[in-house]
């Protein structure tokens, strides 16, 4: 049974059986059996997957144009790579996410279903690698320490691109929302306390506004992420790549990933350094920060029905409680605010794993890897979630909110120009302590003529800049 | 076909077709629609699943015990949630692991998979909930925000209890270490400067002393997790849950889980504190931290093989390089590491969601306890690989850890009490300066007789406290 | 000039002037050019000084007993000890509390001053080392790497016998509101959205009880700081140390502070593990995350006055704006938010600072003595600041909030129990649609009769666990 | 007695005395009594007190030049400023650096001090604020909600200036090792295991290049610091702010200070917003981590001097034991670490505070300043001393690090194109485990010619890109 259901393979420590029917081999047998962290495998990440398949891609046709691989070879390894990122072989991804070695179990987990279907296509067995190796071959003039961060930055580039449009729509629909209630007055607050009036659309607008310059910090840091090192091999000395491989194999991977791609100048800097993923994470860091303010004061705006500040209605999307009957809850904006929380977490995983690199490579980009698709994965899921379920259904007590303002203390601060801080502050504190409203009191006391004050507490006035005197 | 395929279910938003053979109900698939986060059910989480379970027994128990569920409904119920902590309606958990809500869909999961369970066996079909209801009748004196929490502790409990068995796996191995290495004597280091002489013995029981240090504050951090606050209902007040449910049901549910649960004297308070969550993850942090330093060292150590300290050999696990053909790298501390930085990380994400909780409830224990579960689990899986892969394997390189002691200057530290600091100090220097060996710059200055000094630096002296004197 | 206003010591790289009038030496002052980096002296943590004298004398008295060091100049180094413990010569520890060296810098002040003040006690000129050295006599038996630890958990274990008694001071103060508000009936929310009722007076007692809770962890949090190394020397083998030194220096230490100091079993391990350091932090992070809890709680609750939640009123402590009169501002707990933040960001700073500790010794303690030092002192002042500026002046708009409850919708959730789930759920909707209350309802549709409503409406009722049945 | 030495004051709670010859008032004697919390007054940020000035004498101008302020007041407000950001009154400058109020108090205590110096240079005496008021003249048509926000940009740009200058400097000091290392062959590593052959001047120039990168990035998050919203007042809608205000203030601002100012287009949000300071903090952060790597890697490589790597030699700056004679230890890069885990803590410290903005506002903005600020200005004196106190310095052991490359199997790679991955793999295993030459056993075993060997195993050659191949 076992002779016909496994291969055997060697490496360094000896022989192994691997099964059959499986792509990979026994780098990847044993990386699977010495790292049973998440059980997560790394198809988990497919970007990553296309990435690598694009990376080996490139390096079979700049080792051909190098005559340093056969053209037989060079068709069979390309045209597996076309079909890993056609998404026919990610199941073959095993490995777990969470490894040691830099990177390079991924790598050789590449390497060997690359080989292995390559020598399907060129009519051998899997395993037969005296036709085809997955190290000779397949990684020939490579290195898993100009590989795997070149395939970590290109992954990231196409995540990238999906969080600034979930990040657009979801500016859109903030967008929609500041035009909706661009005319509903409502008081603005300063620390929680009534300040002066404002509209509904200014504030959503704000939120808009935050998502536009959220992007472009994004659009900035992920052109960070377009310097590769593919040609360092081990350290950046480019041993065993030979002259005019690092340009060739750059200009292969830019025209199959359609990425503008450089190469960076110093490579030995470009191969031990991580700071590219540590700012991609901070700015991260940063639209988590965002969002998560957002969502509070969607939550805090929509708080009641009856017993908080019920400005606003989120649409209800499922039943709040499996006690009390009637009640919906801001599930949306929560789940946004707990992605919020692991993207901020994962910013400090990351830190972490940077600082820990060591002389001429960091050991630990799997896990920054990880952390990082999963951060800019669900930001990406919760923009859209945030969206279409929450956003795009909000509406607002329009007249309850402009009640608010009108019964406000706040007002009074539009008085300050004309009748000075400390009668104001008089005035304040009066309407406080008595329950009157503002302009009463200033009638009353004569501080100005009615029809003045009516000009100058006119709502809508007081919501824009520098009206007021006009 | 749809008509045979679904059945409809309704709640507050309206009416849903269901998939007809799935266990779950019409909550669970607005909760499934609304979540579309990770990816990953909360069924990754199998002790929680089954504290659930055992939650709603305890329940049931309780309240026909008060007379409160007929007996035949609370019989299918109790049927139900063994089946599932019989581990056979696990991919029935579907609802995504960050979800808003606080806990309420995962509730609602639980309530309709044990409702529809429970009609089966009572011969009902599958959302009939007239003869047995997911609400009325599984949650029964029940709100989420009870249940929710007392099945995150009993979950966190049990995740607990695997990581102490595996803390004292990888002890073990450090402490067999330790004899094991009992007579090799090495430089210990300061600031990574040679300092004075000790035992790589005494190195690995620091090691050892430091995880059984960490077992006993985890099984303390563990005994907070105890308590519960089944019977609190939506905020405390046990609104709904009549007298004597509480402590009948915290009773069964001690009976069932074996677990010395006990509630919680104010449940307003239990209901919204996750203290007892920081507190663990601090002292996971704790544990990371440790661990990732010895695996620091164990890096260090094994650096090399000619260019490094290379003082210790750990197993080879796998082949190193996909280019430096022999290359053997400390993958399996690596691993640990990485598991380390993700544990930090997460306690970041979970010290900002307990942060965020306000008034009476927290509506983000989704995130801590799947950040909390992802801590343990991996710890655990990593103290296994690291004690098995790794410590159990290594070996030490006597003969040159010997005579680097004998080449070391820090020898003349053992020289101070005798000729004093600052003769001491013009020795050290020298020795730097011209290579020379200590002992003869000693014997050369007539600083000592031969003979004292022989016995002064007998190696084996200076590595134990106050031997030197005797 | 200088020959008179300096005097001239050397060390191991040569001869420098030292002003005169100092008593401290050639060390501190090198450490004072190579660490100017924050410009605050160690002496801005008094403890840490108090601590060192303790430690410097309780070595005395050792030697002395051990018949190491002539009584005459232990009774000029104790003497110089108590001086310094008396806070008389806390300006002359001025090396930067941000110092590499493992807190060498910081032990070779106080060798230096101890030295010079006790040669002044002696009768000698500053600098006559011949007389009584700095490192021959004061650190005699003694390393950076025992005492400086030895000093820190002493420092330590003074500060948070300060912050218990605030914090207990600050639970007084909440426990005292919620005996004053026991009786004041209130909405209680979940997710900020209405859920049941409940007193007022409950909900400050959480914040009590949470105290007290924190209160325990860091009772116990602070007993794992009395055990010591001191004795293990250089790197815990106790190199140059006698027998009987360490317990000898341990008992008179116990004595000299008061505290029940124990010795480390392992004294190579606990020379270079920081796990009670990380584990206190912890201990003080999640006493910042309640902290921070409540008083967002604090601000969301007295939130208005008029279109905020307006449920109680903090006591005005300053002028809220500097240009909207009348304006007052939560400005207490919003500098406990801050205060509590800084500590989350210390946590994480000394976290990382133990994680990268080396083989035997952890070189980055000082810059965990200045973080867990900064969190425990800012956390007893901000305690106390909260307690007597803002906890103790509280008042409640008890009309207000007892109306908000008569006309919630959250009532329904009482009636749960007799109509069940799905009727209720019907009413909840029905309120909300057309703003009708719930009892209204409840009667119209002649789902109870009207007495038996009356009675399970009862307010006073509702906020009690199980009365509902009664 | 009192009479004399006090003025009294008033304002929203009452009247208070206050010291007589203070430039401060009442609401800056609140202040300091509220905020007991570091004793660390905001002139400890002496950059946020110039700016502070420069947007007090810039809106000073704008209300002369809208009309709006007396010249006379106005010249008496511009010549106090001046005077402040001459330095002369930085300790009047006396409240908490954390504060409540989102920094009113520090506004209040400006307008105090410039009010009452401005007094005294119109001949009056201080407190006579009928002549001239802090809050109706000094902050006419500003809010603190406008004011503090700028200031703390401008000091912000004021402290990265001097931040990206220190940069610069250690920069040159790691390129300058560059050139002086460039021949100095040494073995690479990767994962500390030794890797393929380099030269210490790609190590330093690695090293030179991770700054200048970094300083690209801070720069690039500099320029989103000019963008400012003096002008907005309480919340974003320019209440009391006259027409051509802003445009007036922000033109007089840049003025002042020489910078490029911009007003952002929409108020509400940049009034709210902390996104820059938070980019700021994550910039600082990469900073941090890459400065930290650095230290560690020159930790590490200067480790011995007899039981370590001892490739470079740092320059002895202290002694390094009170107890170890002749020790020194590697104080400089230890610092930097320790100013690194502190920056990265306050990173965690700025994105709490930023998250927890509320609305129209984020009360927590000191913390954020005071935060930035010492992460700012401490990596600043950081990357001084480790350029002037340690990198220039640096001294190699060149003939160890040759005799290290020759002794290495890392060689064999080199031979990976010309005998194939298996092949290479044998040799390396073989000379690992006989302690064999690489060379050696290749031309025993007829691998290679001897000159073609030779040719490719000089070390000169395998540390370049490409040439091996040549």
């Amino acid at each position: 049974m076992t002779a016909i259901a496994h291969r055997s393979e060697h490496d360094l420590l000896g022989y192994r059986d691997v099964p059959a029917e499986v792509y990979w081999g026994i780098h990847t047998l044993r990386a699977r059996e010495n790292f049973p962290i998440t059980g997560m495998p790394i198809s988990a990440h497919p970007y990553l997957i296309e990435a690598l398949a694009a990376v080996k891609e490139a390096a079979a046709r700049a080792n051909e144009e190098l005559g340093l691989l056969e053209p037989r070879k060079a068709a069979a390894i390309i045209e597996a790579c076309r079909e890993i990122r056609d998404g026919k072989l990610h199941d073959q991804f095993v490995v777990d996410v969470i490894q040691g070695g830099a990177g390079t179990s991924t790598n050789m987990n590449a390497n060997e279903v690359v080989a292995n279907r390559a020598l399907e296509l060129l009519g051998q067995a899997r395993g037969e690698y005296g036709f085809l190796h997955p190290n000779e071959d397949v990684n020939l003039g490579q290195s898993t320490n100009d590989v795997y961060p070149t395939a970590v930055k290109i992954a990231t580039v196409y995540a990238v691109r999906g969080l600034l449009k979930a990040m657009a729509v979801l500016q859109d629909a903030f967008a929609a929302k500041a035009v909706q209630f661009r005319d509903v007055l409502k008081m603005g607050r300063t620390q929680l306390q009534d300040a002066v009036p404002m509209t509904l659309g200014q504030e959503f607008s704000a939120y808009a506004v935050m998502l536009e310059e959220d992007r472009s910090r994004l659009a900035e840091a992920v052109e960070l992420i377009h310097e590769i090192n593919l040609g360092a091999t081990a350290i950046g000395t480019g041993l065993n790549a030979p002259a005019g491989y690092a340009e060739s194999a750059r200009r292969h991977l830019s025209q199959i990933t359609g990425l503008p791609l450089v190469t960076a100048v110093n490579l030995v800097e470009a191969t031990q350094d991580c700071g590219a993923f540590v700012q991609m994470s901070g700015v991260l860091k940063r639209i988590a920060v965002k969002l998560s303010k957002s969502c509070n004061d969607l939550r805090l705006l929509s708080s009641g029905p009856r017993a908080g500040l019920n400005e606003i209605n989120l649409p209800p999307v499922q039943a709040g409680s499996s006690i009390m009957p009637g009640k919906v809850n801001p599930v949306i904006p929560e789940v946004v605010n707990q992605v919020a929380f692991e993207v901020i977490g994962n910013d400090v995983t990351i830190t972490m794993a940077a600082e820990a690199g060591q002389l001429q490579l960091n050991a630990f980009e799997p896990v920054i890897l990880h952390s990082l698709s999963q951060s800019i994965t669900h930001l990406q899921r919760a923009c859209l979630t945030l969206a279409e379920r929450c956003v795009a259904g909000i509406t607002a007590n329009t007249e309850a909110l402009r009640a608010a303002v009108e019964n406000s203390i706040g007002l009074v601060t539009a008085l300050n120009p004309y009748i000075g801080y400390e009668a104001a502050t008089g005035i304040a504190k009066e309407a406080l302590a008595t329950g009157r409203g503002v302009a009463e009191l200033v009638l009353a006391k004569g501080l100005l003529p009615a029809g003045t004050l009516a000009e100058l507490l006119r709502p809508e006035v007081v919501a824009g800049p520098g009206q007021a005197l006009v």
